[in-house]
Order: C-alpha cells, then structure tokens, then sequence
C-alpha cells in the first residue's frame, strides 16, 4: 500500500504548496483522493501514468478538492484516453464537470460516469474481489465523506509440506485455501488449521479531510493500518476550529488513539503556519504513532 | 507598457510550463488577460499584487484559458478581497463560477461583475480617461474574442518657453493643452501649434489566441504597438490549423506584416515542440520584429 501525497495544504495552491490531492496504490488499484488546482501538474511530476487512474473520490466541493477536476478530465481526453473514468464525489459535481465541458464543446470521448453521493451514512461505493471502498461521512460545512479503502482477506496459505503428508487430491486445494476441512477417502478428518497458515493480513487506509472533531466515525475506521486525518490548525488556534469545521493537530490524534489505528498521517495544514514538524509533537503528545504529510512525501505502508 | 506572461502554451499545464494567461499593466492598470488553471500560483511566483487586479479578460471557453478563474475568485474571497472584480468573457461564464461558488456554499464577500459577450463584432467592453479595451472577434472552434487595449491620446504638452512670451492668463492653459488656439484681449489669434507640442504617442495592445489565420481582424488591429498572435505550429504542421482553428508561426507573421503592428509576440505553442526558437525564425522570414513569448518572461513596450 503506497500512498503519494500530491498536495495537503488548505484553502489555496501557492508558489511551493498545493490543495489536497493524494494517489493511493492498492491491489493494483490506482485511487486519485481529491483534486485540487494543479494536480494534474502534481501527477507529472510524481511520475503517476495519467493511464492507470480510472477512479477519482472526491470529498467535498471546496475549491481546493476539486478545482483542478475539470482540468484532468480535459487532459484525458487531449491523450486520447479511451479507458471509462468512473468519479465519486457529492451531487452537483456532475452538473459542475457537464457544464463546463458543454461550454468549451468538448464532451470527452472515454467513458465518464459519475457516481453522486447524498447519504449521511456511510455506503459502499466500490467493490471488486480485492478491495471495498466506502465512505466516511464528515462534519464539515458542507456535505462531505471521507473514504475509506479496505483490502478483503485473502486465500489461506497452503503449507504444501503438511498437504503432501496426506493423500489430497489437487482439485481440493482451492477448498482448503478457503478455509474448509478435508475428509479423506477414509473418512479421516483433516482440521484446516492444519493445512493452511493465515492469508496476509489486510491493510486500510482511511482518509478523512476535512472535518471538524467528530467521534461519530471512530467505529467506521477502528484499527484501520492508516488514518490520515486532516489537522488545519495547532492548537493555539483551537478556537477556530469549530466556526470553520476543520480539527487541530491533537484532535487528529484524539480521534487516532480512540480509534485504535496503526499510523496517524497529519495533513491540511493552514497555509499561515511556517514549520508543519509543530503538528507532529502536538500531536505526538497523544498518539505515538504519527507522521506528517508533505508534498511530493511517498509513504510506504 | 508592460507584459508579463504568466503561460503561453496550449493545450494542458504540464510540469514546466504553462496554460494561457498575461498580464498588462498599463497607465496604472492591471488587466489579467486569460486565466488557464494555475494562474494564481503564477501570479504570486511573478509578484503581482492580487488587489490591483480589477478587471479579468477571458477570450474563450476552452479549459487552457479559463480553468484557473474559480479558483483566483475563491482565493480573492480568502485574501477578504473587498475591492469589486469584473469579468469579461463569453456568455455562460458566469453560470460555470456562480453555479461552483454555490454548490460551494462560498459566495464572494466582494462585488462580482460579469460582462458576457455575444457580440460577433467588436464591442467596447471598458473605457475610462485614459484607456479603451474592444474585443478582437476570432475564428476559433468556439466562440472567442481577442482584445484590444488602447491608450487615448493625452493633453498636448504646453510649451512654456512660447506661453510665457505672451501675456496668457493661466486659466487658458487647460484649453491650449486641449489644442485650442489663444485670442489674446487685442484680437490677436496665437494658433496652438505655437504653444504646444503633440502628446505622448498613444501605445495600444492586441491579444488574439486563439485563432484560425482570418484577415477580417487586421482593420481593428492596424498599427497597434505590439500584436500578441498565437502561433500553435510549426509550418511542418501547417495542415492542422484549418482543423484545430489555429494559426502557424508565418500566418501570425503575415497578419502582423499586413496589419503593420510595431512589435509581434507569438505564443500558444503545441506542446510537441521542444525549441520554440523556431516559431521565431519562421515567423521572421515573413516579418522582422518578433518576440516570442515564455512562461516568466516580461516584455517592456
């Protein structure tokens, strides 16, 4: 699970900072998180193939999370994309990218679906057999989800050097692999547990920006492997944090340690803070587990 | 009269360079001319002071020259802008921002104008003492306007070596500068040629990108100082401007020669070429003085 973040600075792009946009690879999946001004830019210049994103989440219809859609949905089509583009985010942004694409006379030519989102509760809104993403409503001051990417378990390991101890036919091993006993001819009963290690343990990322501190969420993102919680202000400025909807650093990590995660990713940071290492030790003074965001920043989890 | 090119290519931003936007100062304004996405960062990387922008000139719908616009009028929001804006561009522009800032929920807390042109001829879109803006109708794939910024000529300069020779009441010195003659009390007719000497030279500036090679426009442009001329090929793609509605490097030189401007500045290149020295060479087999345009650079008429 690698997760390339192209921009995490609020409200506006400026000269070295760009508005939220990050790239989630996951089971072979390409995930765009929201679309701020210039991600597109950002995308080239992190070496992303435009080709291999056929999903965008957007959060919420704040310029700085969805400004720079339109732009890319263009882009695709001047390199002759064909491949079907499928987008998540609230209703209105359909009407928003039609509008726009109308105007210019330049409908795409791949396939565009949209996929609004109006639920307050969390949904699903994308399964294969590797993968569930679903959102993660958000207090904020307009409607707004984050999202939430779970692998699925996989096969059980077969250990081939306790398979081979018994006479097992080949047509069993997918069976077994799914976690069922075997009966030999004889009526033995081999205990799966025997055969089989547990598969790979699933990793999750959640990604919640933005939002005010809400613990309605913490039991869609329980243990998640990743929580990346937006953190607009330090904690001098906690007072801001209601009026404007946005959390401060100890609140992401509030939010962290209740819900039991394995790395908290700080990110949203208000553009009038000059050293973003401040949000990491205010934060660390309740959860331990924290890391920073920044862009161009590439974790591996 | 100064120009700054903030983007001169077409098509998408790319890592290095540029969509679509300039901006021109002239006596003591700041006219923002086209506003491809990442404008604002351009904007601040070129230091120009985002209040002093009153007035934003969009030629055209197409996504190089306007994607960037929401999102400076959201940023103006952000900096508590309290100074009016005023945007001229193609009808349906204001339905694209005012149906994002909704959808948004983030209205302007300064006074938004909208100017939305239908005209296929020219219009005066603004005008006050000292300067004219009219659209330049092109032929594009969309309805488009160049525009045309004119000084207008100033008050004859008073010489007031010859003034002083006569006995002149200085409440007639405004109307010698208006090019009025002097009657002195005997009768005595002092002609105005005597007094005064001609104004200033007026300067005046024409943007046309983007534009298929149309010579209806060379009357509106005849001797302007400076024609900025789009010029998205090489004549080794000659045969893609009848189709894309744009213009080569020697069809801007030829409109240039025949409207017989003082200086040509190309720009809008295809992003297929990597020496945009050449658009110059092959424009000045054709015409003399050309400037070619670059993201950052700043010309001084």
């Amino acid at each position: 699970m690698k997760l390339t973040i192209l921009g995490c600075y609020s409200a506006t792009p400026r000269t070295f900072t760009n508005p939220t946009s990050q790239v989630l690879e996951i089971n072979n999946h390409i995930f765009l998180i929201d679309c701020g001004e210039g991600t597109q830019v950002e995308l080239r210049r992190n070496r992303i193939k435009f080709s291999r994103i056929k999903h965008i989440f957007i959060s919420h219809l704040h310029g700085d999370h969805f400004f720079g859609l339109v732009g890319l949905i263009s882009t695709f089509r001047l390199l002759t994309r064909d491949t079907p583009l499928h987008i998540y985010g609230p209703k209105g942004i359909k009407e928003i990218i039609t509008l726009q694409l109308k105007l210019s006379n330049s409908w795409t030519d791949y396939p565009l679906h949209f996929h609004e989102l109006i639920s307050k509760d969390s949904v699903v809104v994308f399964e294969d057999e590797k993968i569930k993403v679903s959102t993660i409503p958000l207090q904020h001051r307009v409607y707004c989800n984050g999202f939430l990417f779970q692998e699925k378990p996989g096969d059980r390991k077969l250990l081939m050097s306790k398979v081979l101890n018994y006479d097992i036919d080949v047509a069993y091993y997918r069976s077994i692999k799914k976690g069922n006993d075997v009966i030999l001819d004889d009526g033995t009963v081999i205990a799966n547990e025997e055969l089989t290690d547990d598969p790979k343990p699933v990793k999750s990322y959640a990604f919640c920006s933005d939002t005010k501190y809400d613990e309605n969420k913490i039991p869609l993102i329980k243990g998640v492997t990743v929580l990346y919680h937006e953190s607009t202000f330090l904690e001098s400025h906690q007072h801001l944090c209601a009026t404007t909807g946005h959390s401060s650093a100890k609140d992401a990590a509030t939010i962290a340690k209740k819900a039991e995660v394995g790395t908290l990713v700080l990110g949203h940071y208000s553009t009038r803070y000059n050293d973003i290492e401040l949000f990491k030790e205010e934060a660390k003074t309740i959860f331990k587990n924290v890391e920073i965001a920044d862009d161009g920043k590439v974790f591996d989890f």
